[in-house]
């Protein structure tokens, strides 16, 4: 069975004379979404504090979580949706150190996106110095994985660079050297086939605003495989984690399996925008859907290699090591990125040089990739990047 | 300058047939929330990515806090919004500990919120079993004070009885005996006057979905008290609580004041919920609410004591040591809750044998009061509550 892409195009709201390769930072909106909305408004105005039960609020995040399980390859009940991704990075990162007890240090890439750092180095911390974040670049993580790490904290896919890690091997290096391993799945979720339970990876976590559409600030999810499910204890131990939540116990006593990784009230409306969204990966196969990637994205590198020779590539040649995202360097990155989004392509720009674009099947398609290439390649021919207004320091892109 | 009650109640959604008194759990939904929700889908819509800036999503948090502030008693810069309150106990508390590295108690009262025990607990196992959790009576914080706790971890009005702890003496005391103070407004906020800058608390939290009418799932807010702004280090470091979130740098510094305590991306659709709500709040004295609520609370006790006897008082008596709720035990509190919400009155039930009610001056007035009083008393009169569809166990209320 294969996807009409056309088809799932029609599903998402673009506005006219946009063309948006920067999904891979916030997705589009869905065009059932503001119904979905309007429906959890009703739920809220209507059924007021009952809607928890009567609306199937305090169930959505595990509901949500085995949507999202298929889109990643874990079981059903293995996934739930809350929070932020940052504090899923300090929750599975919390739980991981815990289950392997005589180790002290966590294993990340210098490619990882700092908030995943950030948290590790803030967790450091509160384990009163007793731990270390030890970085390596993207390359070297197979060979530092050795018998004094504790945890691996990898993100599968470069934000940078969009390079792929390779998750079935460095996760099999890990278990060999009894290490646990963490992977964000931030840029792989929705965007390639990712198969957490073939892998055998130890904790997942990821967000649902990328690739899966949820909306600006939509819930994050985490995934504990079924054989931690009943040691993994969550170091952020909240009610709605606790076995019996509405018993109001003083002291705390982790839920079943993946519910104990819940920790406060639930986002009610961001998760009925995801729901709305997730709507359009019914019956989409991954595999499909990234091999389409790449040809947008080999389409995309062919012409401006061609046409905008002075960008310099700065993703991995090989599909094997591709996310959803191809980026170029240019010292002049920010300017250009500013230039053509007054253009209506939109991509986005990462310190200090790297010029992002996303290729997201489901609404892109070879008529974008060639337009957007025409016009990158007329701003590199004319300047017209070499513009004041175009060249002020960056900020939120 | 009073507040016009009845043209506050005019802003509110209510459904129907219902008398709620149960905005101490969830708020209703001001009639202008689904037309700001509709605004903010339709950024996402047409800005995308471009929303954070152009449509001041990014500021939101702060913009937030500014709001917020007002309520409780707090400068312009020293609240934020984001996360859950569950989340915002664990910042606030690894802050605070952090800054009183030599003693090793945090010290709660059995009266509060588990979710705050749980925290507390979750982050003394993450900090290597060094530190500990006191808990005593509510009547017992001020004498527990003593030079071995660093922190006091304290929700100021009681979930279950609607008890009220005097903050002033607390933190005074906390402050005499070199104890920091962190304050869960969640029973607070919104219901009556607080003056965290006045009393010189710390830190505070609390969440919006209560009082302040947010949304199911809508933000959590934490203070910082100005003196502890630039000292204060977040333990939970994300990116956008980080000096410069887009520098993307590989190591974490802590943003200006209040900013270092946002973690990951804000919920742009729940804040949209709450900026909706606290027009409500605009130019209303919490003081005035305060007392009118008290007023609603008298009348309720006095109506329920002369018509339901059976049921006994759980709430202090006394004005100064009552929030914005009164509650009341009976054996088969479960049960007689489920009867009253039958016929259209919403409070609810905290095992094992509390019923609660709200009073909300902004959108409960005496003829909701009496008329609960009068439907509660019919239900005791008539043992209707005694059918099996009310005795089922309680799930979520």
């Amino acid at each position: 069975m294969t996807v009409d892409f056309a088809a799932k195009k029609a599903l998402f709201h673009l506005p006219d004379g946009v063309i948006y390769l920067d999904g891979n930072s916030l997705g589009p909106m869905v065009k059932t979404a503001p119904a979905r909305i309007a429906q959890a408004m009703a739920e809220w105005q209507d059924l007021l504090i009952r809607g928890w039960n009567k609306a199937g609020w305090m169930a959505q995040p595990a509901a949500l979580g085995d949507r999202v399980a298929k889109l990643i390859g874990a079981a059903p009940g293995t996934v739930v949706l809350g929070d932020t991704l940052s504090i899923k990075v300090y929750q599975a990162l919390a739980s991981a150190l815990e289950m392997n007890p005589k180790r002290r240090v966590i294993l990340s890439d210098t490619g990882n996106f700092p908030s995943d750092l950030y948290m590790a180095e803030g967790l450091c911390r509160t384990l009163c110095g007793q731990y270390r974040l030890k970085t390596v670049a993207p390359e070297e993580v197979m060979s530092a994985i050795d018998d004094t790490v504790a945890v691996t904290l990898i993100t599968e896919v470069d934000y940078r660079t969009g390079r792929r890690h390779d998750m079935t091997d460095i996760t099999k290096r890990a278990h060999e050297m009894g290490v646990l391993t963490v992977w964000d799945l931030a840029h792989s979720a929705g965007a390639l086939p990712v198969d957490l339970a073939g892998a055998g990876a130890d904790f997942a976590v990821g967000c649902t605003y990328k690739y899966l559409n949820s909306g600006p600030g939509g819930p994050a999810f985490i995934y504990v495989a079924p054989r931690h499910a009943e040691t993994a204890r969550p170091a952020l131990s909240g009610w709605l984690g606790h076995a019996e939540p509405f018993a109001f116990d003083l002291s705390y006593r982790p839920g079943q399996g993946i519910e104990r990784m819940r920790v406060g009230t639930p986002a009610v409306l961001q998760m009925a925008a995801l729901d709305a969204a997730l709507d359009a990966w019914d019956g989409v196969d991954l595999a499909e859907v990234h091999r389409q990637s790449l040809r947008l994205q080999d389409q995309f590198i062919k012409g401006v290699e061609t046409r905008a020779p002075t960008l310099q590539l700065a993703t991995p040649r090989s599909h094997l090591m591709r996310g959803s995202q191809v980026s170029f360097r240019h010292p002049e990155g920010y300017a250009i990125m500013q230039a053509l989004i007054a253009e209506g392509v939109i991509g986005d720009f990462r310190a200090p040089d790297i010029l992002r674009f996303g290729f997201t099947p489901l609404y892109i398609d070879e008529d974008d990739v060639a337009r957007a290439v025409g016009i990158l390649a007329k701003i590199m021919d004319y300047g017209s990047w070499d513009k004041p207004e175009f060249k002020q320091r960056a900020r939120v892109t």
